[in-house]
């Protein structure tokens, strides 16, 4: 069992073989027991097949070779409207339109999003994550019809591995335990945490790719920009506002 | 394999006993193989195990009897300070102080919580989710010392079982999963969709004790209030403001 945690890698090319209903419904029904807040279970998951709806996603994700090419895509949705409309027709007047349910109910669709990634897994499919999500939520929520009181949170694609990477490395485990208390970093354990990462040879060929001095300046210059965050920060709080959280 | 995550219930008594340090660094170590954004792994996790400190994270959590009870209480954080400290050294300029940043590192802490559960409850360990993190966070950080750019999201007692309690009713599949697009609900399908959940006689029995006339006011007016969720939500809102992404 913790050998499919262990032997987790994004898999990023799939088979062009749909995957069973009823594989698929077993991976949902596991993922649906992962802890829920008060048994709200406030997140949905959407389950797309459809070519033309793919491709009203693809332009959110950057146009991610994935969304078109694995057989599902999943969009998991942080969801207060199911709740809301069972309180309104129960006589119950629904106070969660505001940040804290939305990040709630985010906890809720990302532990779950979590489990069915590893129930496929199980199975012997490829996951990957798509953190573009966050980045286009409006642009998903038109492609998905979602209402208000719905907010995607993530997406994975699943489908049949058509690739085998290698494993991806990780800091050492001591970079992110920390016991009793948080004990912050010095400037020498930092060089020592992140020296193997630095110094592998796929990451020092993609500073050279990058035409840059550092690893971390592929983070701060390339992948991970000040501007694009700042922007897309704006964006998604409009999202929230717009969904009726804040 | 399926079995660990369809066997899922929450625990909340533990017994005096101890989890050894190796069968805890498996569980670490397994966590830690879970998909991060850009495989920047910004998150932390605190173990706390010394009495002293579970008595000021206690209050935080509502003096929940697990905080105490469980030999393991582990603080899952978005963390983005280690991630800055070791671009600032590395002639890299971050642009993490935003809320989209936040968010990303929530996600890769929350990944991380799940497998974290799933690998404690694949070794017979039981654990618990404490939603009260992000409600009392301001508390968390202080017991904890957390720096800036580090965010409390969830919490997991930990520890071996010493009760034996029922699986948790789930809606049916049909009720979270929407094929394509969205769905939205009818009056009749939310009907139908909590029909069994309201007829379970321990959900009829909660709505006795609470004196209430649907299961949906228990949530509404007892359990999940307009006005808590409001003032939780300005609090929580504070601390992203203080640890510097907002």
């Amino acid at each position: 069992m913790l050998d499919v945690l262990l032997n987790h890698r994004s898999i990023r090319k799939y088979k062009d073989q749909p995957i069973p209903t009823d594989v698929l419904n077993e991976i949902f029904e596991a993922g649906c027991k992962a802890s829920t807040t008060g048994n709200m279970q406030v997140y949905s998951i959407v389950n797309t097949t459809r070519i033309e709806i793919k491709e009203m996603l693809a332009p959110a994700h950057f146009n991610q070779k994935m969304i078109l090419m694995a057989p599902n895509v999943l969009t998991f949705c942080a969801d207060f409207n199911r709740f809301k409309k069972w309180c309104v027709q129960s006589d119950a007047i629904p106070g969660y339109d505001n940040f804290l349910s939305f990040f709630t109910a985010a906890i809720d669709a990302l532990l779950v999003a979590q489990n069915v990634a590893v129930a496929a897994e199980s199975k012997g499919l490829g996951i990957c994550y798509l953190g573009t999500t966050t980045y286009n939520a409006e642009k998903i929520i038109e492609a998905l019809n979602l209402p208000k009181g719905v907010v995607p949170v993530t997406t994975i694609t699943l489908g049949w591995p058509d690739e085998d990477p290698q494993k991806v490395d990780r800091l050492p485990l001591k970079a992110i335990l920390h016991q009793e208390t948080y004990s912050d970093y010095t400037s020498d354990s930092i060089s020592d945490l992140y020296r193997i990462k630095e110094s592998l040879p796929e990451n020092i060929q993609f500073v050279k790719d990058n035409e840059k001095e550092s690893l971390a300046q592929v983070f701060t210059d390339v992948r991970y920009k000040k501007a694009d965050n700042e922007f897309f920060s704006s964006m998604f709080l409009d999202v929230l506002k717009k969904q009726g959280f804040l």
